[in-house]
């Protein structure tokens, strides 16, 4: 019975597939052959072209987090062409252009998922080290194909430079859907973004595009003039370190700071500063597919796109050496399909 | 010309009060006679009959927060009646029975102010240790008389028990505008109120009539009895100290966190449980004028009203030595009109 069971998960897995994978906490990204599931009714299969690379891929290959299950396919910034679809697929068809971020499962019945906000499922299935809807561990985009259920796959709008676009899956719907949720979305307010890096460059050009006045705080002085003058940020304000309180001091009462990106230690609060003006404090975690939707279609009416460093898979230790040490201007993105059709001779 | 400026300005202080008043760091009350402005067109003069004791009297007196001006009269939680009017005020007649909290002033004209949250107006004035708008440093309610503005002035509903009714001043109308704010007003939310002193169980109160399922959380074990039986709680939970992470961790995601008092050193602040769930920490302080006469008919409505100690004024140091424990169910009410009798005389 068991081993009948086995046999029958294994069948569900007999798509061949590699890729880059982490063996050990080394984090030392090698080749690796696997398989992912047949592509079922709901899903599609997707051939791809390109994939970013995010801190977070990073932080998981050398287990800064825990829990990171070895091998380790990184990688949740995919974009790539629709190559199979299901019969049950309604909105995507074979060739289009596509995208896939952090999210590739959630329970799509919890009130969260109602309120398009899968994001907060607690069910969620992420792009690599979950465990998908089969049992089986994610494995993420450093590799040749992936296959997606339709609903946490979205379109490219036509003519986008796809390899700028791949770091919008997962850097840009981090900062679009807080700045969407919390009202810093609006013309001529201020937003200060912290941190000019992969995130912070993509939610500068959402804030110009909205129409605010654009501040950057930044702890790198030689990144003044690239803010000023390329990113045509309003303001830029150079900060020691990114302690909590100047921050907060910076807000007007009742501002909103919302946090993206998890520091490693505990920061410290402190609680009056906050009190005594209204001031809001708030976690934000990724984004829901209707919002990384129209977030895409928002990118592509504005000529929004990461700003990057296109890499081939050759160079991708190096990469993870450079991003460690933030020398990165400003998204890593390997060119996943060039070496694809190498790799496909092999399997 | 600065001499007959001065004398202008003592011409127009020309109000004899008197009241207990703090005269150094002890933070020891005693007697003191003061002068209070004479009631001009927007004015009321308002007869006290009972202050409350918060928390915020005991660490100005003792200036634990710096910046105490001594003597300082402290108080900020005032019922009594309109005894004077003046020719520009409208909402108000003599014999009305009125109440003053924290705010005794605002510009008026800012961006919070026009939003009706005066106690986010950068020109706020407090109703003790605070610069008036004639300069003077104001005094506040344990005394026998003081003269407010209208617009500072709330409306007691008919019938209410004004000595209980006094702590929804400050305490109430501080737990009261973030309920309303953040949406913690919904009935069949679930709501945690941290630790049940003088606002906390007001919150409670006022949580019930909303319609919520309210938890207590309380490092006093003691209080589960009268948290269940008395105020009619839902849940009581114990916690060893209020750190931030397990409250945060009582959060579901997008859960909301709103701290109306501050405490001494700055909190531990873990980031990533916040993110990864969207959760919202806030600060609040205290409300606008709008908002506490919408508290006080609420309160009316629903017989809302603060559990208190009624004390003398020669009770009130000892009240504040009981206060600094801890020791009070759950607010000390000065009876400051039976006082005044005997004060008037001394005049």
């Amino acid at each position: 019975m068991a081993e009948n069971g086995m046999k029958a998960l294994e069948e569900k897995h007999h798509r061949k597939a590699f890729g880059l994978a982490a063996k050990d906490t080394s984090g030392i990204l090698s080749p690796f052959i696997f398989s992912r599931r047949a592509n079922g009714d709901n899903d599609v299969t997707i051939k791809i072209l390109y994939c970013g690379i995010c801190h977070s891929d990073l932080h998981t290959a050398k287990n800064d987090w825990k829990g990171t299950v070895y091998p380790l396919v990184p990688g949740h910034e995919i974009a790539g062409i629709v190559i199979e679809a299901g019969c049950n697929v309604l909105k995507l068809k074979i060739g289009d252009t596509v995208g896939v971020g952090c999210l590739v499962g959630a329970c799509r019945s919890c009130e969260k998922c109602v309120q398009h906000k899968e994001n907060y499922c607690p069910k969620l299935v992420f792009a690599y080290n979950s465990i998908d809807i089969d049992g089986k561990i994610t494995y993420g985009g450093y590799s040749n194909i992936i296959v997606v259920d339709e609903h946490f796959v979205v379109k490219f709008p036509k003519n986008f430079p796809v390899d700028r676009g791949a770091p919008l899956l997962c850097a840009g719907i981090t900062v679009y859907s807080p700045m969407k949720n919390f009202e810093l979305d609006q013309p001529g307010k201020h937003i200060g973004v912290v941190g000019l890096g992969g995130l912070g460059h993509v939610a500068v050009k959402f804030g110009k595009a909205f129409g605010m006045k654009v501040t950057v705080i930044s702890t790198s002085p030689w990144k003044k003039e690239e803010a000023i003058k390329s990113l045509g940020c309003r303001c830029f304000s150079l900060s020691a370190k990114h302690a909590l309180l100047p921050l907060i001091l910076l807000l007007k009462s009742e501002g909103k700071m919302i946090m993206v990106g998890a520091p490693e230690h505990p920061l410290d609060l402190p609680a009056l500063p906050l009190l005594l003006e209204g001031k809001i404090l708030a976690g934000s975690c990724i984004g829901g597919m209707k919002a990384t939707q129209e977030m895409l279609d928002f990118a592509g009416d504005h000529n929004i796109a990461a700003d990057i460093e296109l890499i081939s898979t050759d160079y991708v230790n190096q990469a993870m050496e450079r991003l460690a040490k933030g020398d990165v201007r400003y998204r890593f993105v390997i060119d996943v399909a060039y070496w694809s059709l190498v790799g496909e001779l092999l399997l």
